[in-house]
Formats: structure tokens, sequence, C-alpha cells
């Protein structure tokens, strides 16, 4: 098939640091390549691809020099994208909303996947207007304040398969990965870790908006042999920081939408214990490649007992369900349904 | 002819304090209205107006207690005007570019006036990619930044006649009116005032953004018998403010794209004494309706000979020039030959 990306313009793709998004646009097209489609990609210029590039603006927003309008760019994007529409079979869309009008009327079908959280109350008013474009959610529980949009499927991000080594003999430490803000509760990470007599690596950034938290709350804890703060890491040195620990603490405190982190963990092998809020328990299968708990003691119980779970099994739960190669299957199968379904219309 | 008039949604139209778009769309289109022509209006649903009301939200969005989304909230709007495009003549947008891919592929002409400055290094490569929508400048000096797009006029903002009273006889002082903030440059007003032994009052609010400049350089200022500062005032007040002044002191050091202070004292039949800036050339009369200066040698020496203006002449500037009809009518040609060349094409 002939299928349009259309990527957000804040980070390249893949982006050069952070960038949630872009980083599974990135995945998602490459692996779709591989499957033997042509893909174009909608995205910055300063984006590495193997699809046709379509440049919308010289460098990614976030880092640009000039700073520029993010509205006036992706209006731009926008509009090429209505230009070319007609040499598509399906135009997957990355961008939110903001294309919603403009793509209502095209002729060429289109999806958008929903990257974020869906609770802002202004999405109800948008979604019952545009209630007849198809949606994609990153989980099922990602959808719970939205539930009366075209809801097409769920598709799970997915990890190219090499990006993370199986890890078969872990070290003595667990891990925390993320950012340092209160509802990641790396200070929870903290207390299991101590309670189980374990070393615990924290590789964290702490952004701007943050840094009270840390100076009050997670910073006067560090100061315990067993506990080591690294800051934060790039990719590289992800794999055998995460694919060492014996387990990746993940105790949050909020409905994320994705759990990236728990299918890196589940790619080096490495089990998660993590509260289960949000999408966790559609990420892990409890007792099989981690364990789910509701409050600290379970926390503390299931870290005593991670010597139980097979690391095997859980490279094998990443590679049945969390590879970019199944996640561009499952949006491949979406595509030619919508392209089938037009046909017959 | 049926005309769509589609306002931002930052402000009700008109707006209840604050709000320059929002109030010229308001006066534009009553004055279509009276000129018999059928006005809808998409505006935030607490706007009064004698135009079929389509609201889009229930309150203009920064006043709004839930704090909207703007980009969610235009989309909506954009949309309802794109489903309602074939009961409409001509689609007049005030929202900046949001609506130019959408806008470009209508059936039913449109035009969009540029309400703001345009020096913004992004408009560039925005106005070079839809560059055959159609434009209107608010002044000839708006467009410098610009030059390259479809221009198809300027059109001087509009108040209505009965806004301002003409006040024949002033009493001694010289009016300051706006934002406190370096641009507007009130203390060359004061400057020029004292300069001549002249009261000074100055209305003018002060922004968050500027209150360090309030305090470094205007406050101490203030402590003066000849200078007299009464904050802000609403649009009742302004009459007689500006109305009973001899002159409006604007010695701006910004090329703002349209003055619309000058054109309220001319209303008043009070003179007017600023730079040449931006719009100011187009705006004022130098030697009839006031007077044109470069420097503050020459602001004083104008303000000396402030009495040689006949203050009729600036209330009849104002009537012929900046009046409401007068911009209806402006706009309402533009709108006929859009159509006539839509039936020829």
């Amino acid at each position: 098939m002939r299928i349009a990306q259309v990527a957000p313009l804040y980070e390249s793709v893949p982006p050069r640091l952070y960038g949630g998004t872009e980083r599974v646009v990135h995945y998602l097209t490459e692996a779709l390549i591989d499957l033997g489609h042509e893909v174009t990609l909608f995205a910055s210029g300063d984006s590495r691809t193997r699809a046709r590039l379509v440049p919308v603006i010289d460098r990614a927003l976030r880092l640009h020099p000039g700073r520029p309008d993010p509205v006036i760019w992706h209006t731009l994007m926008l509009d090429r994208v209505r230009e070319l529409c007609d040499s598509f079979d399906v135009i997957h869309f990355h961008i939110d909303w903001l294309h919603l009008p403009v793509a209502m009327r095209c002729r060429t079908p289109s999806l958008t996947t929903l990257h974020g959280r869906l609770d802002l109350p202004d999405l109800q008013p948008l979604f019952r207007h545009f209630n007849r474009h198809p949606l994609v959610s990153i989980s099922d529980a990602q959808r719970a304040p939205l539930p009366q949009p075209n809801w097409l499927a769920t598709v799970h991000h997915g990890l190219p398969l090499d990006l993370y080594d199986f890890h078969p003999e872990p070290q003595d430490y667990f891990a925390f990965v993320g950012r340092i803000s209160p509802e990641k509760r790396c200070d929870r990470a903290i207390d299991i870790a101590l309670a189980c007599n374990m070393p615990i690596r924290i590789a964290a950034k702490v952004d701007a908006a943050d840094k009270q938290y840390w100076e009050e709350v997670i910073e006067p804890m560090l100061d315990h042999p067993l506990v080591t703060f690294v800051g934060e890491i790039g990719d590289g040195d992800k794999n055998d920081f995460i694919g060492n620990a014996r387990a990746l603490l993940a105790p949050v405190d909020w409905p994320e939408p994705f759990g990236l982190v728990i299918t890196e963990a589940l790619a080096c092998g490495t089990p998660v214990i993590a509260y289960g809020h949000g999408s966790v328990p559609e990420l892990l299968e409890d007792g099989v490649t981690g364990f789910i708990v509701h409050d600290q003691h379970q926390a503390v119980g299931a870290a005593m007992r991670i010597g139980e779970i097979d690391r095997r099994a859980c490279r094998e739960s990443f590679e049945r369900r969390f590879a970019a190669p199944v996640m561009a299957a499952s949006y491949a199968a979406l595509y030619r349904r919508m392209v089938e379904s037009r046909v017959e219309a």
C-alpha cells in the first residue's frame, strides 16, 4: 500500500533526545517499509528515514533556534498532505486534531492515533463533532475518558526487535527509569528496594517544573548506601541499565496511556513490578512477566518473589506483543480494512 | 449578500473589556446589517449581535473558567464554517491563518483580514505557500514585512458614528491613552506636556509583563503637579477623557499596524500629535488633523501650535475615513468583486 505517515514537528523522526510520539512513528515507518509498503513521511527536515521524506521545516521545532510558531508549521504540513493526498491509499495522522476539518473531507481514507491523555474536557465536544473520523488508541485504558468517538482499534506501541538485547543473568539491583515527578513515584520505588535490602539504581531526568519536588522529596532519599542516582541516560546505556536489573520498578500513581518503559524492560528480559493503573494491566501478565500490585505491602512481597519470574518469558511476551513488526502488521491490517471498505462504498 | 464573519473566540463580540479584533468585527457586522446584508457571525456564545449568531463555545476563551484549548475550539469553529459554507456568498475570516487549508478548497469565496503585526519570520513561508488566498491589510504600512502575498486591499478600521461625541471646546490638558509599555513611550508624552507647561492626564493599564518598566521609568515621572494618572478607563469614560483634551499625544516608538486610539480622538474632534511610525502617516493628515513628528523637538513645537488645528476638521476626517459605515462599504465592495469574479470564472 501507499501509506502517508504524518508526524508531529516538535522532534525529528526519530528524535535526537526525548520525544515519545516521534519515536513510535519512526519505528512504525521503518517496520512498514520492511513489510514492503511504500511509505511517505511528513516530518521535520532533519529526520532520518528510509521512507520518502516530505520535509515540512528544515529542523524540528523544539530545538529550532528561530522559535517557530507550531500552529503555522502544522498548518503548512496539513496543506502539503492535502495537496498530495491522491497519491496515497491511506493517511495516518499522529498530530492530535488540527487536521480533522481537512481529513474529514479528503477522498483518501485516513485515521488518527491519539498518543496522549484524553481527560482534557474540551475533547468531549471536539469528538462529539468529529464522531466519524476513525481513531486508534494506544491502550484500551486510554479510552476511558472518551468513550463516544469512533474507535477503530487499540494498537500497542512496538519497539524494534534488536533495540534491546535479552539479558538472561541479572545483577543484584532494581532499576527505576523515568522523570522525577510526583506521579512517577520514585519515592515508592526507593522504599520497595530498601524494604528488600536490595540496591536501587535510578536513571531519571529532573524537569524544571519538578525541581521543588526533587529537592524536597527525592534528593533527601538518595543519601543511603543502597541508592544510586545516575541522572539521565540515553538509548545506548538503557540496554544494560535495564537489562542487568533484577526488576524494573514502575510504581506509578496515574493512568499512563502507555508505559513504553515497561515494554523496554520486557525486551531486555527484565520483569516489571508496577501499580495497576491505566495501561499497566494490558502490558504486564501478572505472575508471568512481572507483578501488578496495588499497595506498598504487595509491592515489597512481589519484589521478594521476583526470582520466580522466567526472564525468557518476558522477552517472549515482548516479541509476541510489543515488537515493531507486530505493531506495523496491526496497523497494516487496519489500513487494508479502510481501503477495502472504501472500494466497497 | 449572505456574508459570514468568522471572529476569534478569545473575546466575545463585542468584547466585555479589551479585545481589538473582536471589537472591529462587531462594528463591521452591525454596519453590514445596516447596509441591508444578511450576516452570520461565528463567535463565542456570549456575543451580542443583530446577526445570526453561530455560537461555537458558550463563553469567550480568555475569561472562561474551564481554561479551554484555543486550537480545539478554533478547529471546531472552522468545521462549522465548512459545514455551512454553501449558504454564504462570501466568508470573511479574522482568525489569522488556521483556516487556510480549509478555506482554499471551499467553493464559497473567502478573504482574510490580518489584524496583527506581520514581522513574524514564519509568515514568509506560510504565505509563500498560501499565495492565492485574498488578504486584506488594516494599513498599507502593515504589509511592509510581507510584500508577496495576495493583497486585495487595505481597509482601515471604522468606529460607529455615535460612539464618540464631537467636543468643540477642549479643556487645558493633553491626553495619553494606552498601555504602559516601552514602545508606547508614555515618558515622551509627559516630557512633551511639561515642556509646554501643559497638564497631562494619563489613562493606561499596566500589564504584568510591564511592571518593572512601570516602576522604574513611568511611576517616578508621575510625581509632578501637572501629571495625573487615572488608571484604566472604559469606553464610556473615554468619550470625555479624550474629547475634552486639547490634543492626544501618541509618541509611539514602533510600527503599529493600526492606531485605533488615533481614530477615537478624531471622532471626538481632538487633534493628535504622533510620531510618524507604521500606520500613523495614513491615519493623520499633517497640519489638518494633528501633527506628524519625528523627534521631541518637533513634538513640542507641534504641541505649542495645536490651537491652529480646526477640531471640526478632525471630526470630518473621522466621518469620511474611519466611520464604521465607510469600513462596511469598503468591505462590501470587496465581497461583491469576489462574488462577481467567481460568477465569471
